[in-house]
């Protein structure tokens, strides 16, 4: 049995899981694999440095005939540089927080899908306005960035009934095949990955932030605007990220406003950063970690989710 | 096909399926009725009135013939109270919010099977080592106190794996049969439900909260503690509660402290409760309200929740 759905029939994978689209992480390898694996992977283009990219796309297609796709922050991204971007002729260009009208004609225009991301139901309605061919519901549990308002399992349905029939991902809090099982009886038409596959063998990850990853909780996880604020990166005020509690973190959670104003702390953290400092910097996490306890290859993370998932729909409501 | 799991065996049940025992407003009428219905019903006893129980439990006996259980929050109700409770005897005692240890053993010795609901890791741990025979996980999209930290659809399997072979329950944002099938290929051996029983022609709630719950959406609740504060009511800070948001809540959300100490603010609150206006009082309801638009007998709800499972499950992935 495979678990076919409107996502992998409308862009021919063999398994209805996505990887997110992590800016700096998931790189051409990573999203070669997963799309190897049977999934769709997705290069985290972020807001758009054309040189990166370059060089991760020409990786990943050196590396994968299967669908892959790109994805990018819409607050952050120009319209030049999604239409630069859509020449590789990724199938699906993903748009998350923000506005994806700007960007949606010229990827309607090459061909490719347009997936938006998506934190509560009014940018859900916005997103079908614009035409999105894919929509990602993606829950506060979430690694990285995103809203704060709403849980992955009772948020999934609720865009279901709104989109259908356009098809919908589920995100956050998702790392094994009963995640993926509990978003397809969900409504979905399969699942996004964050954190599990940033805990991969080829996700950009420098190796001590692996190590926290390892041994992090999903209850040492919180989402927090301090260490954007730290770092200085422009985030929209409604999307805190979800990363490891650390010690800077600690020291200045709800106080972003002073840290803004406090040079001194700013130029420590900036100092920390450069070595990777794991009591300063960002490890995005999502809650889901409590499921990770190994780093995989990602084409093995995807083959396992599906046989998982099938295993679980097999036998939920018998045991 | 019928779901059946270790929950729905051990407690002689027809469908994986439980009312939260729901302070004051799941009375004696509505845990009989979904009880008839072939789920779970438990009485909601709060911190243990007596005279409230000895009414409800008079109705609920003459009304069911199948197992119900009764519900207490753990840091406000003394160890008599459950003794007492426990005459009526009950297939099932639960405990929220608080140490099951010194209630454990006078459970057992009735011969009930102990029920814990956890917020975290901690206090499933907690739980087991109590000899907890169920598992409730509730997430932070519940309606009603809880914790703040956990989404239910990571927190699950995560119990799951740690509780194994103890019978798990999800709890927070189930209100359809999807949910109820998501929590099943989780791992768990059920769920429990507030929210969509608050909507039911049972449950005990003035007209004018039913009608805020049926106009509500998910977006609309908040976690807080402001409410608490401005009752007085001696909630333990971990556990805030989720409610609509109000015109008092967002005037005081984040101001607790202050409004403790604001005796015409709290005279104001008073006054205003006493007549039930929907801009003071605590409208307690989860994220799961998007699902919920039409109150229904309580009996048809949990029969229409294991219809709909089933068809969730027979076609997750499929479509
Ligand atoms: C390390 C990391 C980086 C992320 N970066 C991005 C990003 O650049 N663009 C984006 O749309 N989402 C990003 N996300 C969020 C994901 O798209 C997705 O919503 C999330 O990972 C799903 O939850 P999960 O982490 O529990 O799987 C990131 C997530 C993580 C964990
Ligand atoms: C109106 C209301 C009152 C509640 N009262 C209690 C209570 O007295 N004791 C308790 O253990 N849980 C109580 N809860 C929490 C439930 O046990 C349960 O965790 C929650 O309802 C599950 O999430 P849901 O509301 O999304 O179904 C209450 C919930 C609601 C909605």
């Amino acid at each position: 049995m495979a678990l076919t759905t409107a996502f992998t029939t409308s862009l021919g994978l063999r398994h209805p899981i996505a990887l997110a689209p992590m800016g700096g992480s998931a790189g051409g390898a990573l999203a070669a694999a997963v799309s190897n694996g049977g999934g769709l992977g997705m290069v985290g283009g972020g807001r758009g440095d054309r040189d990166w990219l370059r060089h991760e796309l020409a990786l990943l297609t050196g590396q994968t005939t299967s669908p892959w796709g790109i994805g990018f922050l819409a607050w952050g991204v120009d319209v030049e540089t999604v239409a630069w971007a859509l020449e590789y002729q990724p199938a699906a260009m993903m748009l998350s927080f923000g506005d994806p009208a700007p960007f949606a004609e010229r990827v309607r225009d090459a061909g490719a899908q347009l997936v938006v991301q998506v934190t509560d139901l009014d940018e859900a309605r916005r997103a079908l306005d614009v035409g999105a061919d894919v929509i990602v519901a993606q829950g506060t549990e979430a690694g990285g960035h995103g809203g704060a308002g709403r849980g992955t399992l009772p948020f999934v349905p609720a865009v279901v009934d709104l989109a259908s029939p356009v098809p919908v991902l589920a995100a956050g809090g998702i790392a094994d095949g009963r995640g993926l099982a509990a978003a397809l009886v969900l409504g979905a038409a399969g699942a996004l990955l964050g954190t599990r596959f940033q805990a991969s063998r080829e996700a950009l990850v420098p190796p001590q932030l692996t190590e926290a990853l390892l041994h992090g909780r999903g209850e040492d996880t919180v989402r927090s605007r301090t260490l954007d604020v730290a770092r200085g990166a422009p985030w929209p005020e409604r999307y805190p990220a979800r990363t490891l509690r650390n010690a800077f973190l600690e020291r200045w959670h709800g106080r972003e406003a002073e840290l803004s104003r406090n040079a001194a702390a700013r130029q420590e953290f900036r100092a920390a950063a450069e070595r990777d400092d794991i009591d300063y910097v960002p490890v995005w996490a999502g809650e889901a970690l409590d499921l990770i306890t190994e780093i995989r290859p990602a084409a093995d993370i995807v083959t396992d989710l599906a046989t998982e998932a099938e295993r679980a729909l097999a036998s939920g409501g018998h045991r």
